[in-house]
């Protein structure tokens, strides 16, 4: 359920691309933006910081976080793992180019809204007892859960800090978004759970429950770097806007990506977010349906609930389970609903007074980030 | 190791009394203060704000915050259960007034405070596998782990919330000093954890640890209403004094009710902080002793870490290991640094011009946490 748990190896077949440039197998645009270096640009930019930042923190909190990073591995030794692509910190950076500001005054955006982001991966991989993220073991399974609890709450803490210690009125303000982000995520993880448990979830229900968990923090990303570079609160929220659309696109696909991705890639179990019961898109979708594949799905997943089996369950049921999302449409509806969300997102730019090169980028950075992750 | 997990009940035998009003039986100090007036005017004042910001959290997290600060009981109903003395509360109405405000505008600070406080109750509790907490079963244990972490989330962006919304340059300042104090409350809880681990711990390393924990949030909260009443950083500073040492002096006090508490005053169990394997200052000022019972002690406790038998000690071997600790002089010693850092935080009032009456009040203040906690 993460912007950067993802690589690059990922395919979504049934999305189709939006632009002719999202079909091109390199990170070169059509329109000549090269989202690879906007990438490298935010990693290159930002780490530094949330290096310096991390090293802040009392022992051993400063190593387990260190390993959640990857900066080093389990036996305490230099790693260079794979630590997401970074989407958010680029942002952040763009967004202070959004509001005419150098990229570097969205540093320590991005470096805040990294380590609520990190914050919330650590608590959610405990609570949702996952073992593994980015094809390595999870905190939690490493250091123990009171370490994942601890160090996330640090990286909380930290994250306000950062911003707060710059002194502007403009951090202030910078802040203030970014805990009402903050608190948006803990309430989309608290409906997550909730609905994993329930046994019918609306469609609408899931929206809100994505847009709070996955929107929130990335429309902050987006604004965040604007705010301290002046921006006003109108040029703000637009710019949220289109994060937020973006961040439902975003989701839709990992929805995808949670049923039928990869393990190899995506470096989570086959059937990932079946296994966990969770009520995503294809799921919700498939089971508004009115025919017959979703009211069997239905029938399945009611048992499920109720079943002390389903630990054991073999893949075979799982494919089962998914061949009836995908009959009942739920996959066909999450793939268009990637793209009326990524459409939305970018019209959002109309709304909004920005440079030509920033507008491109972040359109780029839009078809690489729902279409292209591959 | 919390300011609001005593009751009256509490004894505490081996701290002489402070000053002759110390030992009266209620709540009127000889220089004629009504402590209890002063904690019912901040319970009265913040607990209005506190509820309505816990009204915002998405369901269910709003009602695992009202079973956790005893509104409701397990079973949903309507409850008065005991929230504690309220001390920062009342403590931060005070410290609005030291800055010449009216007391009102400390209020957010109090209620941002109580809030980091409970986060970080809730977090610990989970982390320490405590089952109780002021008589009742803990958030944890009544609604799961994953409940716990996440009310504890949301708690902490609350804080910072509430704060910032107020919108205004001190609002940032004041954020920006519950943000440093939250950062070393979690640092404080990482450091009492290790610490569990350690065959040895100097009392310096204990009294650090103990600063960060129960220091750092008692300072914030005798200085966030003097920021928001625009005191200046020095003013704000000395307050922070008073509060960090009345917080050491604290925490000596509960380090003792920690080992030989009653049970039915501190609603813990027997032996509680020995059964942690707490590394407290009793123990590590025994430790520090270089007589045969602090030798014995210190043979015992590295056997206890060794055995698969600790869970099963009788009340005999705890209270053998208390014996120790007291023969060996740790009893006394942490009872004479609750003095020792009383009175370093009433001198520390001297430092700063404020009015009378609320000097009176802070003193007052200080005898009744430190001393009269029965």
């Amino acid at each position: 359920m993460s912007l950067s748990t993802g690589t690059r190896g990922e395919t979504v077949p049934t999305v189709p691309p939006v632009s002719p440039a999202a079909d091109t197998a390199d990170t070169h645009a059509a329109d000549g933006v090269d989202v690879g270096a906007l990438l490298e640009r935010g990693r290159t930019l930002s780490t530094p910081v949330l290096r310096a930042a991390v090293d802040r923190l009392a022992s051993p909190m400063d190593t387990v976080a260190a390993y959640h990073f990857g900066w080093i591995d389990a036996q305490g030794r230099p790693s260079d793992a794979d630590g997401g692509k970074a989407v958010r910190p680029a942002l952040a950076l763009l967004s202070a180019e959004a509001a005419g500001a150098a990229p570097e005054v969205g540093v320590p955006g991005a470096v805040a809204v990294e380590l609520v982001h990190n914050f919330s991966l650590l608590h959610d991989d405990l609570m949702d007892g996952d073992e593994q993220r980015r094809h390595r073991d999870t905190v939690w399974k490493v250091h123990g859960p009171a370490q994942a609890i601890l160090v996330g709450d640090a990286l909380f803490a930290l994250a306000n800090e950062v911003l707060l210690e710059i002194g502007t009125v403009e951090a202030g303000r910078a802040t203030r978004r970014l805990t009402t982000a903050s608190r948006r995520l803990i309430d989309g993880q608290a409906q997550d759970i909730s609905y994993e448990h329930r046994e019918r979830v609306t469609v609408e229900e899931c929206l809100e429950m994505e847009g709070n968990k996955t929107g929130a923090l990335l429309a902050c990303a987006v604004s965040i770097g604007a705010v301290l570079g002046g921006a006003d609160d109108r040029t703000a929220d637009t710019l949220e806007a289109y994060g937020y659309h973006l961040g439902l696109a975003f989701q839709a696909v990992d929805d995808l990506l949670g049923i039928w991705g990869d393990p190899e890639s995506t470096g989570k179990q086959t059937w990932s977010d079946l296994r966990q019961r969770k009520k995503s898109l294809p799921v919700v979708a498939a089971l508004a349906d009115g025919g017959e594949a979703g009211r069997r799905l239905g029938e399945l997943l009611a048992a499920d609930a109720k079943s002390n089996d389903f630990d054991s369950f073999s893949e075979e049921e799982f494919a089962l389970r998914a061949a009836l999302i995908e009959e009942a449409g739920g996959r066909e509806w999450t793939s268009q609903e990637a793209r009326r969300q990524h459409a939305v997102a970018v019209e959002a730019l109309d709304d909004v007074d920005l440079p030509a090169r920033v507008r491109a980028q972040l359109v780029a950075l839009a078809d690489f980030v729902v279409v292209r992750r591959r």
